[in-house]
This record gives C-alpha cells, structure tokens and sequence, in this order.
C-alpha cells in the first residue's frame, strides 16, 4: 500500500523519530508537519494542545495517510485518545514505547521521567510504566527550558549544562538507573545529561523504540509499501529558520526542501 | 472619554506596560489580551506576527477601545504601521519611547540594544535610535531565551546568570553605557543584568516611557477620563498557570481575575 505515513510534532523534535522510522523503513513515503507557528505545546492546556493535535491531523489527512504518528510526547499525552475516535487510521504515539523499553532496561526498578509541564503533569508515563511493572518506582520533574534550548541549537557549553543541573540534580540523589527522555527534542540534550550523570544511567528515547511499533503494526495490517517512495516531504506552519537550521543538525542531508503549511484556518 | 485602552502581548511580559500605565493613569480603564496560546512570538515569520498582531487587535476592538498599546516589541517592529492603517484610533507601540530614552540618557552615544530575533532583525531600535542621534554606535544582540526564562520565572540564580553572560558578554567590551531592553518581558531580568555589568551601565526598559506618551496622547486628543474606571479586564488565549504565577510577581494584588478569549477563530 503505497499512501503515505503522516507524522506531527510542535516543532523540530519530532524529526529524531522521522529518522528512526526512516532508517528501519526506507520504503515508506513520510510527511512530516512541524507547528512552528504554535510551538511549544508543553507549557499550554489540554484543550489548546488537543486542538492543534485536531487541526495537524486534519492537514496530514490530505494526503490520504495511511497511519499516523504523534511524535510529540505532549500531544500524544493529551491527544492520542481522542484523535483515535476521531481518524479511522492506526494512530502511533511515542510514550508507550518509551515506557515499554524503560521497563525492559531498568535493573534497579528506579526511573526517572523527564518531558514537558503538560506531560509530567498528565502522569501518562507514569501510568504506563506501572501498568508494565507493577513495582517500578517513578520520578517525574518538568523540565520546560530543554525545549527553548533545542530550538535555539543550545544542546551543550555552560548555558546547557547549568540548566539540566537545575533540573536534573535532584535525581542524582534517588538512585535511578534509568532515564526516559519523554520529549522528542530531549534527544539532542542526550550528551550533556549523559555527561552530567558520568553516563552511570541508561538513557530512553522513544525515537528507536516508536519506529519498531510502527513497522509491526505496517506488517501486521499489511500496510507497507513494497516498492521504494522517497517522495518525503517537510511541512511547518510557520517559515521559523530555526526549524531548518536544527533540522539539519539532525537530518543531515536528507532535508532539502520545507513547506509552509495552512493549518486550522 | 470612558472607554478603555486596549493592551496587547505575546504573554505576561506586556504586563510591565500595563503597570506603568496604570501608576501614570489611575483614572483609565484597561483591558489587556495575553496571547499565550501561540507564545512566543520573537522567533517567528514576520507574516505570522502580524497576522497574531491583528487578531488580537480585533478582539480588543470589540471593546470600543478608544486607544491601543501594542505592549510586545516583536509584534510593535513587525506590525504597527499595518495595524495603524487598519485600524482608526490612536495606536501606540513601545519601540519609539525606548529608542528616545535611550539617546536621552547616553553620555558616550554607546547604545547597547537587546531583544527577540524578529525585532532585532527588523531594526526598528537602530534606525529610531539613529534618526534622533545621528552619531549613535549601536550594538544589537537577539536574546532569544529571556522570554522563556521570565515566562518560567526563572529570572535570577546560575541559569538566568549563565544565560545573560552569554549573550552579554560581548557588549563589556563594547564600552557602552546605556542598554536598551527592546522586549517587555526584559525588566523582570534587570537585576541580573544590572549585576552581571556591576551597576555601571544605564539600563532603559520601554514601559515608563511608554506609559509617558499614552498620557500626552491621551490629553492632547481629549480622551482622559475624567471619572475613575478600575474594572480592568485580563485576558489570556491559553489558560497557562504561569501566566497567573509571573502576572502575580508582576502586578502584585491587582491581578485576580484572568478570563480566556476566543482569538482568531
């Protein structure tokens, strides 16, 4: 089936799962929309967030998708449930991999979550993990400036390393042994949080782990392609040249071309 | 003339505008639009900012406002001749007061100016500054973390000390001795910036002058109230908390009510 896989994410982040998915499916076609014009979610309420989610599926769904992922950990915190009874298309998140694969690393049972105000505060990881593993014990802290940091390209030197002190210290003290990265720009903060803990704990990232649930669910409904579309395509709302310059940190040189996007008008 | 003054944000930093004017005009009845829905506006499209910039104007309209106070740098560049074509009551930005300030105030003609990368890029502050003092040197620097870190409170300590070192650094060599904070979510980081330069430069923020020339226009045009109005309304597109947690740090006890608007819909 040849459509295309739609993905969305307030920004730039979401593109480390566009990679992920790229390299385990390079058949598929994916287009991607980043919500420049809005972002960030993360500090905004349920109801803005679940209506830009609304408005950014309505867009992707003119190009006949035929699945959808949410790679936006506060969208898919507030959303996912809800675009589900709405589109009658697979919709994939990126929180439930990211608990999943905590569970399956963690020896100690003590995790730490990181990501936005509104997904800490949706307790989304949380309750996942412990649905996963009855006896894991969680610690959860909102880190909001990682995101301005991303977008600025500031994901090392001192500015970032005192902010993931601010935010991250107080974890040094619980003995974790795993760390879940709930936000698809946190990624790119991944060597200086490593560095900040000596790389004593296991970073999580849902971007690996999402692209693995979206080739199984592509098999099991017989929904991969079968011959090669590289007709990707880049979407934003707004022309933010940030998006580009941190796109390409990421994409190398597989983003070329962005478009500008008219969504929820 | 009773009816109100329209004040308009991005966010909560507009705030600072708002108390200044309402020290200088007990009398006026103010209604104020935060637009924390599609916060921050600073590193966005010109194309975006003003179609925000009318929007908001719109909804204030719908108050018979009899003057409007464009209280956001980033949206007073980008948008305030369009708005001023657009719309028939007096329209006042806060660039133009700051720029004036500052020539008042430089002994060397040493002008450092600060602000988003929108406003810094349109050089609105460099051409004012230099059509009243030709023999300005002005050096401009965007700081596009300073919204985030105010809109998160975090306006002192290790991170707001690292940030401000970074982008401020270079002006120590610069020799100026007047920086003009060329957004209004600035003055909530004056203290540091105060002490990162060790009290030796002049710090201008727009708000005072701002509200100086509301006042001038106000009685020049005859639109003053005459009987006192203290039913000022605030309005945010997204309930975010920390509009309410910043707003309160701000305007102390007279913030109690935040309604939610319907913008651009």
């Amino acid at each position: 089936m040849e459509n295309p896989i739609g993905i969305f994410d307030s920004g730039v982040g979401g593109l480390t799962v566009l990679k992920a998915i790229k390299k385990l499916l390079p058949m598929e076609q994916l287009i991607y929309l980043g919500d420049t014009a809005r972002v960030p979610y993360g500090n905004k309420s349920k109801e803005t967030i679940v209506r830009y989610s609304i408005e950014n599926t309505n867009f992707l769904m003119q190009f006949n998708i035929k699945m959808l992922v949410i790679a936006c950990n506060t969208s898919t915190a507030m959303g996912i449930e809800i675009l589900r009874n709405m589109f009658q298309i697979p919709i994939i998140g990126v929180i439930e991999p990211g608990a999943k694969r905590a569970v399956e690393v963690t020896k100690n049972k003590r995790i730490g979550v990181i990501g936005t105000v509104a997904t800490i505060k949706s307790k989304a990881y949380q309750n996942i993990i412990k649905s996963y593993e009855r006896k894991a014990v969680i610690f959860a802290k909102p880190c909001p400036l990682f995101v301005p940091l991303v977008e600025e390209g500031l994901v090392k030197g001192p500015v970032a390393e005192a902010v993931v002190k601010m935010y991250l210290e107080g974890f040094k003290l619980k003995n974790i042994d795993t760390l879940v990265l709930g936000c698809t720009h946190y990624p790119l903060l991944k060597n200086t949080i490593q560095k900040f803990f000596d790389r004593k704990i296991q970073i999580v990232d849902s971007a690996e782990e999402t692209a693995k649930i979206v080739k199984g669910v592509l098999e099991e409904k017989k929904l991969a392609n079968v011959l090669k579309n590289e007709n990707d395509m880049f979407f934003v709302t707004d022309a933010a040249e940030r998006f580009l310059k941190v796109g390409k940190e990421i994409m190398k040189g597989a983003l070329k071309e962005v478009r500008i996007a008219q969504v929820g008008k």
